[in-house]
Formats: C-alpha cells, sequence, structure tokens
C-alpha cells in the first residue's frame, strides 16, 4: 500500500483538524478509520469526510489491518493507555500533549513504545510554526551565539470555561507546557530550575478553582543560560505568541503574524489590525507540517522530532513550577524527578 | 446533483494550481473533467488528481453533462473563444485574464455571456488577496475619506523567458493589467487617461524583443483621484507587491507579506526575511478566495465579483497606455475605446 | 577673528530658526547683525537672542565689518538682490530657497557670487536630514545598484493661507521643488523631461486663485531612471515625507520618523502615534546640519554641498511642471531652459 | 535675579552634558559655578563654556551667593554629603542616583533636604525619555486598565572598565537600578518581592571581580502586578531598551529608537540600522527634561517629579535583589528596609 493508513482516536476538535490536514494537505496519508465514544458525532464526522471505517471503541482502530498509525486526540487521561495499546498492536503513534499529568505513567508509556520500536511523536506543534522555526535555525547556526538570556510570551485571548480550568491540571501544565517546550527546543538544553510566580488577575473564578491566570516563570538552563516565561489567561487585543532569544553574537525576535499588512493612517496615527484570533489561525501550518514530520518518521524516512522524552520533559517542569508557586521558592527539575 | 461539476481547460500551472485549489479548500464543487491539446501530460495530472474524464478537446469538456461551469486556463488566444463556446453550451465560465489582448474580441465574448445569461468571472485574483480586500474594504466604509491618490508598486522578481515576453503582448498588457484592475477596484471609479513611461533598464534582450522592462503609468480618475503605477521586471529582492490610497481621511498602506516574522539583531544592524518569491506564494490564498467567489455566483448565491466588463476595461487601460508610451503623450482611453 | 561672524537678514521664523541654531549647536559662529524691514520686531529678536547689532536696512549687514557671512531668510523676491549684495560686499551666502521664480534672474544672481569668489549655499535643507542623507550614502556607495525608479511622497498637514498661496508661485515652485531636488540629489544625475499632472481636491479656494493642491510629476533623468513625486497640500494624519530608491542591486526605503516608539494593543489592533507635524519638528536636525555645512564651506574647510546651479535646477524643473500641466503633455526642461 | 544660578559639582562626562544643556536648552538658568577637585580640568571645561566661577573645593559653590541651586555629578560616595551640604546652604539640589549604596546614607540625606524645605531631585533620567513617558501617560490614562505584566529588557552595548565594575556596588546597583525606577514609575506601586537570578556569561573577569554580567529579576508589585527586567552587559546589536506594559485593557510597548528610517531590501532580506550607541545618544532628549523639571520645581512652579523617596526605593529593590541572588530565594523589600 502506498499510501499510509491513518487512524484517528478523538473526532472533537483536534481530531477533525488532523483529519481535514491529511485529507488536504498530506497525499502520502489517509485516514481510513476514527474512533470517539461519541459514536454518531464520530459517524457524522467520517461520513462528511469520506473516513471508511468508523468505531465506538479505540480498540477496533488498532485492530484494524489497514490502520498503520494511529493520531491519539481524545483526552488527556486516554492518552498514555492508547500510546501503550499502539505499542502492543505495533502501530506508529503520534499523540497529542500531554502524555499524562505525572511522570511515571509517561515513562510507562514511552518505555512500551520504545520497547515495541514503534514512532511516538508528540504533538508539541508550535516547533513546527514557521516563525518559531526560523528562530531556532538561527539559533542552532549560531546566529546568536551562545544563548544568554530567553523570553517567551504566550497570552491566550480570553480564558477557557471553568470547567476547562478545573480539569486542566493547572496553567503551568495547560497552557505554560507549550513554552516549556518551546524553552527546550530553542536553547537546545535542559532546564534544571524553575522559580514561579503567579496570580489571579484576570477572573476571581480561576482563583476559586484554585489555578492561577497570570503568570511568570523564571528558567535556569544546564548551560547557564536563563529563560522568562509569561502567561496570562486573557489578552484582549489577541493571541499573543512572541519569542526572544539573546546571546553572544546578537538577538532573534519572533513577533506575531497578522492577518494582512493594510495600515491605516489617520488623525490618530497609525492603526494595524489586531492578531490572529486564537491557535487553529495562529499556529494552522504548524499542524500540517507536525503531521508531514510524523508521516515521515513513520515511514523511516526520518528521525522524529519530538520524542516521548520530549514529551516529558516539560511536564516535569510544569510540576516543578507547581511546586515553586506553592511553596514560594525556586525549585529543581530533578526534586520533581528523583 | 449537490456539488458543482468543473471542467478545466488548459492542464498547465494555473489550470492545476485551480485544480488542487478545489480539491483541497472547495467541498461544494468537483472537478470532473479536465481537457488540454498535450493530452499525455492531461491524462498524467487527472490521474494524479482523480479527475475521471481527460480529453484532448476542449469541446468535448463543454458537451460533458457533469460540467456545470468551465474554468478557462488555457493560453490567451483561446480565452474569447472559449467564453463563447462556454456561452452556446450554457455553462458558467471562469476565465483567466485577459479575455483578449484586443476590445473588439472582448466585446464579442462578454456579449455572448451575456446573450446566454451565464455567469462569467475573469481572473483578477488580486482583488481577493487578503491585504488588498482589507485596503477596498477600508476605502468602501470611507476610511480615507474622497481618495486623492493611488500609488501601486508592481515588481516582478526576475523577468520571464524572452519567448514568453515576445508573445505577452508587452509590459501594460501582461504585467500592468493586473495592476490596473486594482486600480479600478480600489478607487471604484474609471481611468479616463493615462500618460506611460518607460525603459529598458534590466536587460536589453527585453528591448530587442520590442518591449519595455521598466514603466511607470499615470492614471486620471473620472472623480480627479491621480494614480500611479510603477513596475519591474526585476525586483532583486522578490515579489514586491504594495499599494497606497491617500484621501481626505487619511491613508491606507498594503505592504508586502513575509514568510516569517523572525528578525535579528546584529552588530549589522537588524535584518528581516526577504520577501515570498513570487505569485503562487505571495497570491495563494487569493486564488483559493477567487474559486470561492466564482462557484458562489455561478449557484446563484452572490454577484459576480469580477464581471466580463472589469475583464474589458484594464484592456483599454493597457492598449491607452501602450499608446502613450509610442507617442510620449497622455492618452484618454475613450480615444482607444472609440 | 577665530568665529564665524554671521549678519541674518530676515527676522521671521526661518531667520529667527537658525539664529537659535547658531547659538545653540555651532560655536564655530556667531550671529552678529539682524536685519528686517519690521525693525522694532527685529529689535525684539535680537535682544532676547543678544545679537548686538539690529538694522531695519539689510544694506547695514553688508557693510558691518564684523560680518563674514549672511544668511538670506528674507521673502523670495529680495533673494537674487542680496546675493548680488554679498557678492559686492565678498562676503558668504547663505540663501534660503529659492533664489528666484526665474532662471534669469538666478542665473545673474548665481554669476555675480561665483565672479566674486564668494561661498554660495543655497538651503535645500533636507538633503542634510539624516534619513535622506543615510539613502543618498548607501546609493552612493552603490547599494542599489544603477537607479532605475524613484518614489517621492511630500505631502503637507494642512494648506498654508490661502493669501499665501497666492503669492507662492504655485505648488510645483512652493512645495514640490524640495522634491525635484531631492530627486536630483538621491539619483545624481539631471532631470530631463517631466510631465505633471495636478487637480485640486483638497480646497476650492486654491482652484480659485489658480493653483492645484494635488500633484503628480513623472521625472525622467538623463540615465534613464524614472521618478515620481507626489504631493498633497493636505495629509489628515501629518507631515508625510518619504522616499524610496530602486535599481538593479535592491531598493531603500526612507520613512516617516514618529514622535515616539511606543506601540499600544488593544481589541482595536495595535495603534502608532501620528507623524510629527510639520517641517520645523521633522527637519530640526536638517537645519542644523546645513549651517554646519555652510560655515564648513565659507572657512574653506569643505565644498559647498548646495551650490548655486543646485538652487537652479529645481526652479528649472518646477517651470517646466508647470508648463506640463498647463499643455497636457510632457515637457522638456531644456524648453524652459533653451 | 531672572536666571536661576546653578553649581554644578563634578566636572565630568555627566556634569559637562548638563553644562551644555543648561547653555543650549534652558534660557531660564545659568550655570555661573562650577567645582571639581581635578581643578585644572575644571578650569578648562569652565573656560570652554563660560562659567564664570570654578572651584577645586565644592564647599566654595554653596557659599557662592550667586548659586541658587546644584547639580551633583561627583562620585557616588560623596552624594549623600553634598545633599546635606546644600540642605544646609538652602540651596536646591539635584542628584545624580544613587544617592548612597546603603538606605540609612539615603535616609540621612533625604531627612536633611526635607528638614530644610529644599527642593531635592534625584537623576532618574530614563522617566523623562519621550518613549517611556509616553507609556507612563497612557498607563495613567487607564489605556492598558490594570497592570498585569510588566517587562523591561536593558542591556548594554558592552561591559564597563573592570575597575569600574569593582567600584559599581554591582550589575543590581549600578545598572538594574534604572529599571528598578522605571518599573515602579509605570506600573504606580511599590514592589514587594524580588527573586534574582544571574550568571557571567559575557566576560569571566566579571566574575572574578565578585559580580554578574547577566541578571534577571521577578518583582512582585503591592497590587498584584507581576513584573521581569532582564539585563545583560553585552548586546551587540548596541544599547537595547525596551518595555512591554501588559494590563486588563491591553498592553503598551516600547521599542528601541532608531538613528534613522532608511531600510535596505536587497537579496537578503530587509536590512535595518544598529541601535543608537548608548545612552548619550539613546537618552539625549531626557537629560534635557530632567533639568528642565528640575528647575520648575526649585522655581516652585511645579512638583518635584523624582523625590528623595524615588531615589530611596531602587536602591532597597536593588539590595533585595542582590540578597536574593545570593540566597537563591525570593527575598521581600522589607526585609532590607526593616
Amino acid at each position: 500500500m502506498s499510501s499510509l493508513g491513518l487512524g484517528i482516536i478523538g473526532a472533537g476538535r483536534i481530531g477533525q483538524l488532523h483529519l481535514d490536514n491529511v485529507r488536504r494537505h498530506i497525499p502520502e496519508a489517509t485516514v481510513v478509520a476514527l474512533a470517539d465514544i461519541a459514536f454518531e458525532h464520530a459517524k457524522a464526522v467520517a461520513a462528511e469526510r469520506g473516513v471508511p471505517q468508523v468505531y465506538a471503541d479505540p480498540a477496533a482502530v488498532f485492530e484494524s489491518p489497514d490502520v498503520d498509525a494511529i493520531l491519539i486526540c481524545s483526552s488527556t487521561d486516554t492518552h498514555a493507555g492508547l500510546i501503550e495499546a499502539g505499542a502492543k498492536a505495533k502501530k506508529h503513534v503520534f499523540c497529542e500533549k500531554p502524555i499524562a499529568l505525572d511522570l511515571a505513567t509517561i515513562d510507562r508509556a514511552v518505555a512500551a513504545a520504545e520497547a515495541a520500536g514503534i514512532t511516538l511523536q508528540v504533538g508539541f506543534n508550535r516547533r513546527f510554526d514557521p516563525n518559531f522555526a526560523e528562530a531556532k535555525r538561527q539559533v542552532s547556526e549560531g546566529k546568536v551565539g551562545s544563548v544568554h538570556l530567553l523570553r517567551i510570551a504566550s497570552r491566550d485571548p480570553g480564558p477557557p470555561p471553568i470547567e476547562y480550568v478545573k480539569l486542566s491540571g493547572g496553567l503551568f501544565l495547560d497552557m505554560t507546557i507549550h513554552d516549556f517546550d518551546m524553552a527546550r527546543y530553542i536553547v537546545g538544553d535542559e532546564v534544571e530550575e524553575v522559580f514561579a510566580v503567579g496570580g489571579v488577575l484576570v477572573d476571581p473564578q480561576i482563583g476559586n478553582a484554585g489555578d492561577i491566570d497570570t503568570g511568570v516563570v523564571v528558567l535556569r538552563f544546564g548551560n547557564g543560560a536563563i529563560g522568562v516565561i509569561d502567561n496570562s489567561r486573557e489578552a484582549v487585543y489577541g493571541y499573543d505568541q512572541r519569542l526572544e532569544v539573546f546571546g553572544s553574537g546578537g538577538m532573534i525576535s519572533v513577533g506575531n503574524p497578522k492577518p494582512h499588512t493594510a495600515v491605516r493612517s489617520s488623525r490618530d496615527g497609525d492603526s494595524a489590525p489586531p492578531l490572529l484570533h486564537f491557535f487553529l489561525e495562529r499556529y494552522a501550518e504548524s499542524f500540517i507540517a507536525e503531521l508531514r514530520a510524523f508521516i515521515d518518521a513513520a515511514c523511516g524516512r526520518s528521525k522524529v522530532p519530538v520524542t516521548g522524552a520530549d514529551g516529558r520533559a516539560p511536564v516535569a517542569m510544569a510540576l516543578a513550577a507547581k511546586r515553586s508557586l506553592q511553596e514560594g521558592r525556586p525549585v529543581r527539575v530533578s526534586e520533581i524527578d528523583g
């Protein structure tokens, strides 16, 4: 079979996104199976997009002989178990982040994938954003010399529903986790210590739910570099995703792409448009590119770009940040991961 | 039949582009037939993209009962005849620009389409570029007040092959024609007089072929506004497509979108990336949007956004510019179109 | 005497500007005399700034033994006569632009200065603007290769009083003249032909006074380059002064400097401040730099950067533009200057 | 006497800067006396700028009946004593930052000034930078709503001589102190806790001298806002001074002003000039504006904009940051200031 057969588990927003991206942009693969416990919904999605096999039970996807690789797009609590199922079935696995909210579970899943020799890629899509990827490329080429400082601003356009917040694992595991991955990716080194501060400045309900909505995390890398991430659940001007990496040879700054380039000049000055609304728009290209990379890796054409270990490290950082916030002190990642 | 059946005439670069765009982005339509006198090539293209009917003779596309609308993507000299064939067959027609290089031929084709009551849309795709469309939207909303001045910079990354130049009809009919359309579109009024100057500054071969490679055209609109277009066949820094519209209430400037937002700061200053290479990259979104608009118009859901008259006017302007260049004087469009 | 003694003729806005600039920024020179037919006003200005000699009659300035060089800041109709007086008195002359509104008068004044061997510098201050000077520097270094296209946007924040308009000589002699000089300066070649269009779009009173308020001039340089200048008497967003020079090796664009770098991001997008109000703010540095250059030239330390010939050429171009507008045809500068 | 008589103590770089600024830009004041222990140097400076009285001993300045106000521009260890001398002599005092490197000394000096009823202004000039002042203005007008996050990047173009580093009091007291002041100024609230990290990434000699060259400080404000400052002793691309303030209503970003607006587009992309070299260029306007404000305050025309308390708070923050770095924990400012 010339085209790689894909099975998608989870027919929600992100599952549909990957399904559409495969259909439109990745001729080397075909989605042959879709599973969701919301079976009627899955059937409707599959019918609309011409997916031949639909199941309520994910197990059926692993059993389908037409499926070569699985995209895990279901809720976080199911991720690790499904990776293990993929390992057992010897099917390659792309898994949305995070693998799990605790390290032991992640370790079991990653070990299973390794033992089985399957490709396991974790869905840190932002690495594939053309803007951040360009920064990485230039850093790798030595364009900033040794990295001294990293700044990431990562702010959502508005807070999620409070029910979501309650189940999210908290700001650091839910939102900052992408930035923790980006920090490791850009600097190319491990974070040894984190210090986190935070507050409830956007919505008191988030505080009542035991979470924060505004946070700053300082990262100390093994190579001496210092990173700073700031997060907010509400930037009224839109989805703000920027990065700046500074070193002995200069700086690379990644700004926000804009929906259009028209600028109006009036008595009030110059006005440029607001930012792209949210991650589906801002990171549209990255979702396609990460799947292309997964399919290349699954087909043995290239190395997997975001490994199980890459999926694990940001969770350890997030747990360290959480403890730092609780205890009001810098926390070494090794304390979490001892 | 729920999906609109499309037939494409011409399996070259632009025909393939539309074919891919329909398949990826326009679920309301299906390409059911493809014709090209280069029949083997057409068969290969059709096979790769799953187009069921392939023909050497365009006439067969018009006869196919599965075809509701035609996309004319063949060479310019065939356009008008194919529009007339579409009119006869009562199939809607999307035709790449220009309809023809002379007004009489255009008039016959447009009249035939009108008489037949078919939808005829001309391929001035740049109107659908999100950047220029935003400028138009703001002008229509009165954000610049009355338009006084319009400036368009439109420069290619490099000259076409000299054989292409010889058949192109000259810079004004080949390249500026898009800018003539944009000028009418943005200002919302007709041009009454043009004055053109030009030179051979890029490549003497272009001069030997009887053409210019650098040109400036001044436009006088009926409402008093003044426009200036400048063209070059070679901007070494990339495909440069900008516009500025100035009026009693302010100005809107449309800049070039960039491939990424990473900026490097070094001892030498700040450096941002070069422009997108050429029109396939720069105007990728516009090609999708113009087809969506055509399909909406063909299905009666909206008015055709680029009419036969819109296809005709820029040709008249180009012919006037050509005469202005030859005679060294301002030329009224009515002199051409008398 | 170690400090160059300056006499200023004209105690109006521009005379005061030069007076203050000498006092604040040019320790190598001292303003020792000031003359204005509005004698009481001149006395007040001189008293406030510590100028020892004040006269109603300019002739007294030329006679003063303490005066080594003259700054002519009086009305245009007096310029040529005062240059001739300077030549006679063997005093160096800095003269505000234009020398006169006709070429014969200019020729007499320039010839007198040359015959006397005095330094004569004409006040085209924009050449000394750090932004435009940088563009010139880069063009001279070959950073754009051969120049193919030049675009100048030069728009005032609002029209002058109608009485001023009536005496101004018209848009091309009053406003575009600076742009004509800039065009020659940047391209480094002479303009052979101009084509001008214009209209009354800002204020009908300007039309009633026999002038236009909106204009576009196309320039053909001897080396084949093509230039375009656009002017408006009213840009509601502020004093808009931009330039773009394009050639075989790339492009240099000069944008408008801004009063500050603070940008606000809100639900409505990003907003940056309006432009600097008008020429006194926008060109503040250029006025200091041109005087420094004059004093250096007057002291024999460097060549005069804006000669009598430089003062003459833009007037010839303006007269050609005026004729072009009247006759609706391109006009060769040699027709004016035959 | 209509003009305020100023005495300057310290004829070094900053003393000369203020002297020149008064002469050029502040007609309401006159520098009548200059003192420096390097007496020959002071005499030369005074002669060149026409300062009538010159002394080796600062005490003579306080005794001069022509001196209404003092500018303290000598080394830090002399500041507090000179403020007290000014209080005793009932002369207004402008004092370069910092007043002293310990709080007790500062308290004595500030108390003396208060008891004497003199105007005391501390030289945090950056508040008067037009870019940062605009940000402050907009924050005060509520343009960002409640402040949630503040980011300051403050990086020098290169490290100072190692002898300077040894006497500087360390990065936080020497360099970050300006940013601590800016943070309080912009947010309009006090910092309660700081957490500092740092490293020696630029030059090992700085580490050998017991200091750091790269640092990040997290600030917790009383109102819940979180601030982050990053510093480097060497940004190879120039003096980098930026600020971003984010709140419930949006964000204001202050970028670096550039020496000119010319941008070059070539095959390699777009290139803009490097930053202004260092603080004398970058903050030139701020030095003039702070003196104007001091003179206004000394003359009773307005309130003193940077008080003794404003001079004290950043020192307390710097000392807290120093302890945080040593002890590896967040430090409350009240621990320092108990």
